[in-house]
């Protein structure tokens, strides 16, 4: 039996405006970007760095996996990809208004220190329970690495053709890729619309560019985890000299999910 | 013109269940405690500590006034009383189902550190818009220091019999009163609810002692302040040597207000 109920048409109605929207991924020439996190009332998404914790009930596990049936790939860092060894898959019953290809999991991992192959995605893929994973790396890393390079080819699918967009990017540090690159090349793969889910560093940089994020989809667990936490929260930000607001999110709309609430926005 | 609204009918039967309860009060023997602030997504009631940060929009504003109007008191820590000079007043036009005798403001000051007589709500007391507020403070300060307890025998309204209630508590740090015994003072002192507003200290304290909280209120506003703001976060809590969530809302209930949302909900 699975855990994914279907949304209620109200909850529905309130994320469709939110939705990849087709009109506006062939204007950018990048995929549709959904950012979307689960935290708590102190802003946290972890008891403490790579402890996976459980903040959301069930409704909202839910409304994840219909986002994640209206995406056609779901993007996590490499932090998150090893803490949590997530199943980046989608369980929800998907119907004529989804992608028809399915959701493509992405591991964004420059040095490629993630284990693609021991990973559930992986597993899940080969069940025909999911796609197999991307990981976007530096191109670096494999012209430095001939062995790297060896298993890369063996192991990783469809990275080739995303490590050549960042072909220019070679004097960057190879663990800051440059989202508009990371977002081209996925695009260049066919990937029209991504939801990125974490963690926290990726969540931060993205927070930080609104020109490269469409949605925002936040969900907030009535609990607080207490000082030391991981907390999703962009660099500091000043103008003129003075401490300003690092991000905000306009045209919000918010809704309860059983516990929970969903925030839906837009960067300003 | 005020800038506060009347709360539509749908607003206030979402805040009523969360009101002060007369049974319940009568039977606990302290006031009926409301816990409320306003946070950003990243947790954060301010820019950095000491600088007055706008969070809500005017619809929260309104609705803070609404709960502040069935409350008998109202109680902020001695660091929110120096930096934000709060108003400390009710503006929201007082129905019949509000507590007759008004809003007295409480500050939580042990060491007599705020300038009572040059704040914006002994200024407002003197207009007659607000009463004169309280300042509880610990009774080892004035016995220590003749000076300040003249100062406060002329200055400070009503805080003899608070300190009288402090006098068991002289071994206790004077930075640190007891909430239980400041709670006996208040309700001896004829306070049947009080809302708890601040800051940061008063609220973490507050998180971890759910036997002394009857509501929480939190309104949440769609931005991020960033990195280095104030968070409201308690200390970290652990059980068997592993960390676990340090505090958590049952009976939620979530309602946007504006471009906020508001949690009601009661501590586990």
């Amino acid at each position: 039996m699975s855990d994914i109920d279907q949304l209620s048409t109200e909850d529905e109605a309130f994320l469709r405006p939110y939705l990849p929207d087709d009109d506006a991924i062939s204007k950018k020439e990048r995929p549709f970007v959904t950012l979307t996190y689960a935290c708590s009332l102190d802003g946290m998404i972890s008891l403490s760095p790579g402890v996976r914790t459980t903040l959301s009930g069930p409704e909202t596990k839910s409304m994840t996996h219909y986002l994640r049936a209206h995406h056609e790939a779901i993007l996590v860092g490499v932090g998150t990809a090893i803490a949590d060894d997530p199943s980046l898959n989608c369980r929800y019953s998907r119907s004529s208004s989804c992608p028809p290809q399915g959701l493509r999991p992405v591991v964004l991992d420059p040095t490629m220190r993630w284990d693609v192959a021991g990973s559930k995605a992986t597993a899940l893929a080969s069940e025909g329970k999911g796609k197999a994973p991307w990981v976007v790396h530096a191109t670096s890393v494999l012209d430095q690495n001939p062995e790297v390079a060896e298993q890369a080819k063996r192991l990783f699918v469809g990275t080739d053709g995303l490590c050549d967009e960042h072909s220019g990017d070679r004097t960057a540090s190879i663990s800051r890729l440059e989202w508009r690159s990371i977002l081209k090349a996925l695009y260049q793969k066919g990937i029209r619309s991504i939801m990125i889910e974490g963690g926290a560093t990726v969540i931060n940089d993205l927070l930080l560019q609104p020109e490269l994020v469409d949605s925002v989809v936040v969900t907030i667990a009535p609990t607080w985890l207490g000082e030391g936490g991981v907390t999703v929260t962009p660099a500091q930000q000043t103008r003129d000299g003075v401490r300003v607001n690092a991000a905000r999110l306009k045209e919000t709309s918010w809704r309860q999910f059983g516990q929970d609430a969903v925030l839906c926005g837009r960067l300003e």
